[in-house]
């Protein structure tokens, strides 16, 4: 299970894995705009991450660790939603597990400096994806979701493996602009 | 219930009150610096406030509001235990209410600038203790939860009530340096 907590918007993203294919079970966004009830908010991302947890039964919870660039009022706020995510995962067993977003980028494109839009590209490539997820957060808890299993397993992920984005742009001349 | 969440200990204090008084059902620290591992520190807060929320049956959690002093990563690491104590609170249908540090002084001794000695003195004092608890968490965790008595019930707390400190002092010439 990928995590993306934030404070208006929450992505989320089960996956399975076995030796040689990543299968999405659910992706999704939890919308926390609907109160400006704080701690309603982290109440509806507790309940709610639970709720998909016992019916999904993911062994871990993965999340993407933010970056400091933000004043700390936004930190506070940004560490109680992490909070509230990270018990839902916490209290039901899961084992979590913190990304920062250059080894996820570096896990998905082989470049650890890459773009939201090339890590979303590779993605939809690899796991042979019809269309990407409606919300970049999906994408995001999507993407940490598979960095996490690239991490526990060193499986190659389904269809053709690239071993950077540079290799991925040569085989995918029309995908990238 | 009052809730002081750090990163290497969280204070907590679980009172009662009725017309006249107030009474303390129980009042102490949970450790954290016994692992290392953030994650499980979470789950830890999660797990102990839902235990004593079972057994205590509290019907609301105050909490106090940080300064914003620190530096963003450890506003980071105090808001994920923030949000880990509010979603025990949260989804056990206890109401959550955060109170500011001047608030709290205010509610307690009538002067926003007081010292932490100030308003352990008072609480003291006024909840007729024959000692303080040993740790700064613990008070921390009752006076919060005292202010939010006195904020939704308005009631005079045990024993002579003092307009504000200067009021204590002149009252308690022995109690204060």
């Amino acid at each position: 299970m990928g995590v993306d907590p934030g404070t208006n918007i929450l992505g989320y993203s089960i996956i399975s894995s076995d030796k040689n294919t990543i299968k999405i079970l659910i992706n999704g966004v939890i919308q926390l705009k609907k109160t400006d009830d704080h701690f309603i908010r982290l109440g509806i991302i507790y309940t709610r991450l639970c709720a998909l947890i016992k019916e999904y039964q993911p062994t871990a919870m993965a999340i993407e660790a933010p970056f400091f660039g933000k004043n700390v009022q936004s930190m506070l706020k940004l560490g109680r939603a992490q909070g509230a995510a990270i018990v839902a995962g916490a209290s039901n067993n899961l084992e979590v597990i913190e990304y920062s977003p250059r080894r996820i980028k570096q896990s998905i494109t082989g470049r650890g400096n890459a773009s939201k839009e090339q890590v979303a590209k590779m993605l939809q490539s690899t796991l042979q994806l019809t269309a990407l997820p409606k919300y970049f957060d999906e994408t995001d808890a999507l993407a940490v979701a598979v960095c996490h299993i690239n991490a526990s397993k060193k499986i190659a992920v389904t269809g053709k493996q690239f071993k950077n984005w540079n290799d991925f742009i040569q085989a995918n001349p029309g995908k990238v602009k």
